[in-house]
């Protein structure tokens, strides 16, 4: 392991947080509020980014896969334990433990909370929460390929780690312009996400920060009561429509509008995101119009919840908690699937889901006509045994740490809805599960070992699994020579 | 498709289920209880056999995998529609849909009831009940293989089709000697433990039963209460340390008893079937140990309820749905494990955690050694690539089935650990779940809908997903063309 080329992206990446930090900062002088928990996380940041860029100065060699992996886990893992410093100095969540828990679930845009209110909170807090959304959308170190120069064989195996979905060929070659063209077109839709909801009425304050949390696909809210609060149904067609489009995978819009060709939307995988919102929506809305006033008041509520679930962002309009058994368990089943391949959302991957579709597809036939070629392609390409192998072995490590959380945190004895629910928001980025961790709930009742389980699913479902194990696997392999 | 030879081995299997018959008739003939209900159903089982006989006279030609699977699926679908009818006519079960269900889960061996109460049910159809787990066990395939002249071609398909696990390599050469020597080590261990159980106190009819339902880990009981009805130490004993037995994979068995080898024990399964029981059974003592006198008390419950759970009995001798989470979780856990392949138990099967688990090591093993040479393999043998795509297949489909099922069933509105628990329940084969379907409970609650729904899980779960979607897969082909 080439410890120095890690160490000093490491560096790197404290310096940018430090910076990010300034716009936090600049929101709690206009609102008069204290600013010196900004003033010393930058300070600590910068010291600390200073020391590491200095071990990690004449770094030299290349970034092989390993490093790559290693060095975007430990970027995750510092800009936390920085991160999270903002809410212990301020006083809006004392307990560290906390803190790092709230902060990883804004940097992985998963959205779930420790905190009973948040209008309580300074504005400053809130928005630097709301902000790690739309920092751990894209990802950190893409933003940092977007912005500092590096070559892009560095570049490819760090975009490999962190941008999330089973097929990352398309986007190897001029890594940095590509970065950076990503980051515009997701900056321009935050922008026109802000403007929509600024015709709605919101406050500056309310539509940047709603847009942060759906830009990243993140959840966290300023208002209790979510975007319930707002009571509107235009802001819900505007917040709901916009979770939509951040789930779409970005190359889709890379190629519409950068490379001028309707070819984007030919995915298949789109295809299916939008039947299964359409079929999950509609379907929602029958089994809960005797809640609401018909059925068109019932499909408002239903699409919001759909689009912001199997988007992983997590904001709420009503108590799905209350809603029938099979909108709550076909809630569940879209944690699980989750958002498309390459966009800001978490979860499993509809991409995943229509490769392994048509793998068991392909294993039926084979045995109904034993001569068939058992050929799998998506969008006319033809995967390689290698894709859908890497498929399945993801959902597989995905279902074993689920399943092994799940045994870790039932030994604080809640009930098993909230105990599973709990793993799977958290795995899959999501914020809101069911019972205690439902919409009306939050996660402080977790003990500090169990917010720091927890903390690490969401690492490892932001991360797609593999480099956080590497991490893992690097240590025993450490200790053992 | 040749549907003449379909047509023969089904007229062949409903002959011997009419012989199979005679043995409940006995037990109503011994109690003088009505004997009508079984010479009905003898009389359609020949009727029946005789007309499907007939149908397929002549057939000619081999039998392909495909017709393999076909025959193995329908046989099953065929024996229960009648085997379901002494339910029926016997009045002790009324409805045709509830009789099907009981049968299908006495068949496969889940174990899953309708009945509230089983004391009040005539003795020659609770025989029949349990009869059914001695029938299922083993498979109902292999018993014609063993006792009718087949060739050797045509059983290797029919035995592939209906043996669980994912490795049956082994056992090819020889089918018929195989089987008959499998159901001889069966029988044997059987009448062992009836023997074991009368040295407890228990009369002949409880015995009987009693080791049936263990043999298949099946888990029917006839007394209400369960094992715990007993209230021995001794008989908890007995039936827990069966249990694990017939767990175990039968080719083991055959290597030590027939082929006098001890290699057999050198199974990596075995190892990891056992240390799971261990630590399941002292870390759920732990859990448990305030609800009972003592540490010792509550592994007596303990070693009961993960032997009955991970071998896919489901006898109980303590309310395990009133344990704490960590105890709960780590039942629902087991359920979806279950015993070692080529046993009679059901679930996933720890042979396939064990492919699982190599497979998932080799990856991380290749991210970090790029050059490291991915080879995985089961006690020494290599792995081919297409045994462990097939595990992974497995996997998937059991995961889909299960959700499929779990949002079909979400549609009757009962909570959600009622209906995912049925839905495992049904689908390793176990019995008893957690909530409604809890070791005090029964299935009698669901409606017909949605107990064909736990039916079909029940068949899939038995044969391993494959053959029965090949009918299906079959009949979609019939309609197109």
């Amino acid at each position: 392991m080439n410890y120095r080329i890690i160490t000093s992206i490491l560096g790197r990446i404290l310096a940018i947080e430090a910076g990010l930090l300034l716009l936090p900062l600049a929101v709690s002088v206009l609102y008069g509020e204290a600013v010196m928990p900004f003033v010393w996380t930058i300070g600590l940041c910068l010291a600390g980014g200073g020391a590491l860029l200095a071990l990690g100065h004449k770094h030299t060699g290349t970034l092989h896969p390993r490093e790559g992996f290693a060095s975007v886990a430990l970027s995750w893992v510092v800009i936390s334990l920085f991160g999270a410093l903002p809410f212990v100095f301020s006083g809006a969540i004392p307990n560290y433990i906390d803190a790092l828990f709230e902060i990883i679930s804004g940097f992985t845009t998963t959205g779930a909370s420790v905190l009973p209110a948040v209008e309580v909170v300074p504005k400053g807090v809130l928005f630097w929460r709301s902000f790690s959304h739309l920092v751990g959308g894209m990802g950190v170190l893409v933003f940092m390929m977007a912005v500092l120069p590096t070559d892009d064989e560095h570049s490819m195996h760090l975009l490999r780690a962190e941008v999330p979905g089973p097929v990352k060929g398309k986007l190897t070659p001029k890594m940095r312009g590509t970065a950076r063209s990503l980051y515009i077109i997701y900056l321009v839709m935050t922008a026109a996400e802000v403007v929509f909801l600024l015709a709605g009425g919101l406050n500056w304050f309310d539509a940047l920060t709603t847009a942060f949390g759906t830009a990243g696909t993140g959840g966290f809210g300023v208002r209790n009561a979510s975007i319930g609060a707002y009571g509107s149904a235009y802001v819900d067609m505007v917040v709901g429509v916009f979770m939509v489009l951040f789930g779409v995978n970005f190359n889709l819009y890379y190629i519409v509008l950068i490379r001028r060709s309707l070819k984007g939307f030919k995915s298949q995988e789109l295809g299916v995101y939008l039947l299964v919102v359409a079929a999950a929506t509609v379907t929602i809305a029958l089994n809960i119009s005797h809640l609401y006033d018909g059925f068109l008041q019932a499909m408002r509520y239903s699409f919001f919840q759909v689009s912001s679930i199997i988007t992983t962002t997590g904001f709420a309009t009503a108590d799905f908690d209350l809603w029938p058994s099979y909108s709550r368990a076909l809630l569940v089943l879209l944690m699980l699937l989750g958002a498309c391949a390459g966009s800001t959302g978490g979860g499993t991957k509809v991409a995943r889901l229509v490769i392994l579709g048509k793998t068991i597809w392909g294993e039926i036939r084979k045995l109904l006509f034993p001569r068939a070629v058992g050929r799998v392609t998506l969008d006319g390409e033809r995967l390689e045994a290698g894709a859908i192998h890497n498929t399945m072995v993801f959902y597989m490590l995905y279902t074993l740490i689920a399943l092994l959380s799940f045994l870790l945190l039932s030994l604080e004895g809640f009930d098993l809805e909230t105990t599973f629910t709990s793993v799977i928001s958290c795995l899959s980025n999501i914020g809101p599960g069911l019972g205690r961790v439902g919409p009306t709930g939050n996660f402080a009742f977790w003990s500090g070992p169990s917010k720091l389980v927890l903390s690490l699913c969401m690492l490892l479902g932001r991360l797609e699994i593999f480099p956080v194990l590497t991490l893992f696997a690097a240590g025993i392999r450490a200790r053992k020579s």
